[in-house]
């Protein structure tokens, strides 16, 4: 059956969202003047030869860019940075012996498509800031590569150290792969896509479908983003040509073992070469072949070879002054650079914040100022390591956390659902604008479909992990007088330094789903035919962006009051706050239960003695945890929180200039209160956020109050007990603020 | 790491244990005479040859045995039942239109193995009871064919009306599939072995490894056995030559539509036709392609035609007969019926059996004899649909209720653990001969292996529906001191007409989990080579299932005391009812939330529109079920039970022999309380035993208080409250029973 496209009876949801407080006339005429084909006829040209950080087409587009953007009426330049970036010289994966077989490292063209017409050699496979190195050793596959794989062939009493691991994309960022597999003796990391996660079992393969062709590879970067993201060689400073910089070697976030992706036509010649014993139910992927852990009797050759040197990138800034607050900045970004055509990643995005640029342009042109200033910011460097975002937030932080109200981010965009990440305090925000963008398929509210999705997610889920969590947020969602949640911010794209060095609120949002890009991730197929067929045909989604984002631009920067609703905040933060006391709680009995466990030889007892294997490590006994501290700031926070909104929704409307000026100064920089830059996390002091991070064992994902999360899962229970004072003490700051800022709501 | 076969601490736990009652000295002259080479001759000798119901083969073997019982000194004959056998005749699965094709239903031979070298054609690709018919229609992937499928593909907006169906074996039993298929209006149904479930995924294949090779398929009965079991055409009666008979049209437990098995290499070819949207996760397999829900654009043509005449079938009957108690009868069986050459299935249990016949019958000669009578069963047409067992338990039921103390069953064996299903007031007496058994891989008892495979399956187990009985029975199991716990039987064995319309005390036991057979099952290529090489090298856990069934027999032979252990079965009954209503509590919320979603229209909101999709059927609201009965007798049953096993053990040794006798004959008929003849399932009243069935949607899966239990799931809340009532009434008379008992034991 197919379903009907209007569906009158649900817009009687929209009617329960609290009341926007856009400018519906001004906004009528930004939505009105988007133009599909703008998007489409840019997208063809940033797309038309490969665009990766050094190529002469990355360079063109951002000088393209900067002259648009001045055609638009910005106030435009460009800013560089010198960041190390390795060039692949030589790169070699061989079967060693009699039949010996060398892996393609590069993608074939395939007719018809922008892929076979292009002039510049797309970039090999290549893994950026690997370490490079010439190893040969048996081979072994440890599934995703993930803590968790190696805890099961720490059971199967199988050992990577001197061998090289096949791990397959997906479960966590790629670049803990290759740190992983060196952390436990691996000389040698190669990563293949496997058709069960954006291959033939997901969709049909390109040019027939979207998915992933056999001999298609994801390129990326390694860099260890966990520690601090940007130039590898200028943590917490700006890249700039004169800049302190560290050795090469003194780097942390560069890896020490070579490492390279590959096709799964490739990776199943590997994979057909393993011994050993089948791998787990989970462990098998969805090639024609039994998944064995290895290790393989024939050896692997690995050679990766760069040339290490400083490269220029190309930010793109662009300024539309405010008319009364100059001094706040709105600002909004979006990366220029992809792996090679970058089509979806991320020009899908680029391409709608230009039109939104130039409609911005356009209405400033007839008269229309915004009251704060706005800055677009097209990013060079992503793809190696946010190094474009990241310098230049680092080169302007102070003048940032002066000035910035929020940083909007976007990156790849296609059909679908909206899906948004960021600081609770915009959640609010989020709704409102959410509220009054029309999806196109539904004509529905994006936020009602949002909601509607929410729903359906909770009930079609299998997942034990996440079961509580997806139940509570569809909960919330199926409550049109709430807002339905928004994510929590981790890593992958250009906001991290905003949200995580510097604490500036910040919103990351794209529409999705149901376009398949995922297919063609950082592959040469990632082309304008592809998208155009699968990502988002007609740039419908594109323009609903395009909506969206202005929405919230023109929102934030023509709102004289600020613009958290601290209230989501506090909930959220309530909400963290018991999830990892039950983490703290499932650890301890965990360790109860394997330590009687170990204590009677059951794994030995339970195990098939003709395969190999071993017992778990023993884990860490969990102590008794205060959380009183903790506990009492979510307490006040709440209060506090409560107070203010409800003083902010009888007096916000009607207070003094002087009054206005005042409260906006406080919660300017009210987010930066849960970022002190004396504290850090641990380990990791380059992120300052205590309440937002992405998991160092995750990579993309968040781990929120990180400090206790990980400390409670990584069992480093001293640092639990330290890092719940820090963020009650963050939380308290944050209260503080709030209670001036009411202070002044309440004219005392 | 191979981890050290011997473990000297183990033998710790076993200790817990209480003290078991057998004789040792028997037992330990019964485990020497044991040998393997026996079972090897005599497993080469029955699996020579294609061993079906109606083969010459097959009437040979009974032949063969029924001498061999002789020769073991046993008092043994045949009885023959006559029964309703289709044969098939003439049969096909074809792909219409220009480019031809038709499926292979023959299995080719393997060379090196009994495969090849078998005189007797193999029955082809065939499913016993399916409905002949001749149809051509297009195809739809229906995943597993279960009932939870069906509710996707109304999501998916995809009816199968007028369709042949493609299933993939596993999940549930395989007679679902074609009816509930044809429930659903489809008109012919396919089931094919995805390589993900017992083919290369799993294994290497057949002969490099265990697993299912491409051209292998799995023959079965499709029968409706949770309507009843046995002859289609004699329910509840013996099918002797004069027994009245329904017409091949009424029986209800003949399939409707035609079905067929086919191999996963024709199993691709089909499923490579399929258009529409691309199937879930959860519903893909392990072929190389995309899986698609269908339907196909090319139509499929099923062809299925047999000859349907009545055919002898033949169990062999032995007795031991009993000194001092020669009424009361031990029974236990395993039947020697394959759908080739049967070498694991059955063939591995059966020559066990034998062997154990062999050394009873050596122990009679020398001069023991038991004080109760063994009676050893050889049942044919298991395979079909348990018509040997079946027809017995019916022609004898009356004898049987007068008579039996226990039934204990066996079918495939293999290498690895210990898994016993039964009843549960069992549970002690099968701890107590578990804890007396040592297993050869780790020389722990082969109970603590079952504890510790408990204690790591729960650890593993990532099943979030199983997820809380897996973790308390891992609680159980790590608790010395506490009988491990034994599943419930469902069906696919000879034990159902016993436990399940008879009322009497079964258990069902095997040892396996490291043997693969899986890959093999019901193909060609279950062979004496294949057994010997994957299945149980060197018969070891043969000799192993023989110890324990041995005990099993000489222990409930021998004992004057009854063998039941009742705080066993409370506890369990306790743990149902615990269960029963959170199911109810579950179904209430999930009830409430859908019907929330269809109001607001989540589900189309949700939906991609490019795809088709529908809504699913509202669910019915749950009203207040009032479980106080209930409640009652399981609080009267676990006070009668604990005051019972209390004056057991204070009591039971001192009994005069009139006591004795008097308490045996109360205990003997004790489990027969639970199946009054009276009642029967809802819609299905040859299943009287009111805690255990086969779930009418599970096939072999049991569902335990199934009156209650299954009309919850499937929205007959009238008759949950009824049977509420029913259960509360046979738990009563089960309490009333063992009250008279625990008088006896107390001298009253």
């Amino acid at each position: 059956m197919k379903r009907p496209l209007a569906l009158a009876a649900v817009c009687l949801l929209c009617a329960g969202a609290s009341a926007s407080f856009g400018n519906a006339s001004l906004e009528q005429q930004f939505d009105q003047a988007l133009d599909a084909h703008d998007m489409a006829q840019w997208l063809k040209l940033m797309s038309a030869e490969a665009n990766n950080v050094g190529s002469p087409h990355d360079k063109a587009n951002a000088e393209w860019e900067l002259k648009k953007f001045q055609e638009f009426g910005w106030d435009a330049h460009i800013e560089t940075f010198q960041v190390l970036y390795p060039t692949p010289v030589k790169e070699a994966i061989e079967l060693v012996g009699k039949k010996s077989w060398h892996a393609t490292l590069q993608e074939p063209p395939i007719k018809g498509d922008t892929s076979a017409t292009a002039k510049q050699a797309p970039l090999p496979a290549y893994l950026a800031y690997q370490g490079d190195g010439d190893v040969t050793a048996p081979l072994v596959y440890v599934n995703y590569g993930m803590r968790d794989d190696y805890k099961a062939l720490e059971r199967m009493g199988v050992s990577v150290k001197g061998k090289i691991v096949i791990a397959r994309y997906g479960a966590g960022w790629r670049g803990l792969k290759p740190r992983l597999a060196a952390e436990h003796g691996a000389v040698g990391c190669i990563i293949y896509s496997d058709p069960s996660d954006d291959g033939y079992s997901v969709d049909p393969t390109y040019p027939a479908g979207p998915a992933r062709p056999p001999r298609s590879f994801q390129r990326g970067s390694v860099e260890d983003m966990t520690l601090f993201t940007g130039d590898p060689l200028t943590p917490a400073v700006g890249a700039t040509a004169d800049a302190k910089r560290l050795k090469i070697n003194e780097s942390p976030v560069i890896l020490k073992i070579p490492a390279l992706p590959i096709s799964y036509a490739d990776g199943q010649v590997l994979l057909a070469q393993l011994g050993g014993q089948t791998v787990p139910e989970s462990w098998r992927g969805r090639l024609p072949l039994t998944y064995r852990v290895g290790p393989s009797a024939a050896k692997v050759h690995l050679l990766v070879k760069s040339q290490w040197s400083l490269k220029p990138i190309y930010d793109v800034v662009a300024m539309l002054k405010g008319s009364e607050l100059p001094d706040e900045w709105v600002l909004r970004g979006n990366h220029h650079d992809g792996w090679v055509f970058g089509a979806a990643d991320p020009l899908s995005g680029q391409v709608t914040l230009l039109e939104e640029a130039r409609v911005l342009g356009m209405l400033a042109k007839q008269g229309w100022r915004p009251k704060r200033s706005i800055v677009y910011l097209s990013w060079d460097g992503e793809e190696p390591g946010l190094l474009g975002s990241t310098e230049w937030a680092e080169q302007h932080g102070a003048e940032l956390k002066q000035k910035a109200v929020l940083y909007i981010n976007t990156d790849s965009n296609g059909r679908g659902i909206l899906e948004v990440e960021g600081s609770h305090d915009l959640e609010h925000f989020v709704n409102q604008v959410a509220a009054d963008v029309t999806d196109p398929e539904t004509r529905a509210s994006v936020g009602d479909r949002r909601r509607a999705k929410m729903r359906t997610d909770a009930l079609a889920s299998r997942d034990p992990e996440n079961a509580a969590r997806l139940k509570e947020d569809a909960k919330r969602a199926a409550d049109p007088s709430k807002d339905f949640p928004i994510g929590a911010l981790g890593s992958g794209s250009d906001y991290s330094a905003f949200i995580e060095h510097l604490g500036l609120p910040a919103l990351n949002v794209e529409y999705g789903q149901e376009g398949n890009n995922g297919g063609v991730y950082h592959s040469r197929y990632d082309t304008y035919e592809h998208f155009t067929r699968f990502g988002d045909p007609g740039f419908v989604y594109n323009v609903v962006l395009a909506k969206t984002i202005g929405r919230m631009v023109l929102r934030a920067a023509d709102s004289d009051l600020p613009l958290a609703r601290p209230t989501n905040f506090a909930d959220t933060v309530e909400s963290y706050v018991k999830e990892v006391k039950k983490l703290a709680d499932d650890k301890r009995q965990a360790a109860e239960i394997q330590d009687k466990m170990l204590a009677d030889h059951a794994f030995h007892l339970a195990a098939d003695p003709t395969k190999s294997s071993g017992e778990p490590t023993a884990l860490r006994p969990v102590p008794a945890i205060d959380f009183a501290s903790l506990d009492a700031a979510v307490t006040r926070l709440k209060a506090s929180a409560a107070v203010y909104d409800a003083a902010f929704d009888r007096n916000a409307a009607t207070l003094t200039p002087e009054a206005r000026a005042k409260l906006r100064g406080l919660m300017l920089s009210l987010d930066q209160t849960l970022a002190p830059a004396e504290v850090g996390l641990p380990d990791r002091i380059w992120y300052l956020n205590q309440i937002y991070a992405p998991g160092r064992f995750t990579g993309y994902g968040a781990k929120t109050i990180p400090g206790v999360r990980e400390a409670i899962e990584d069992e480093r229970f001293d640092d639990a007990v330290k890092y719940i004072k820090v963020i009650a003490g963050v939380l308290d700051a944050y209260s503080a603020r709030l209670d001036q800022a009411t202070a002044v709501l309440s004219g005392k």
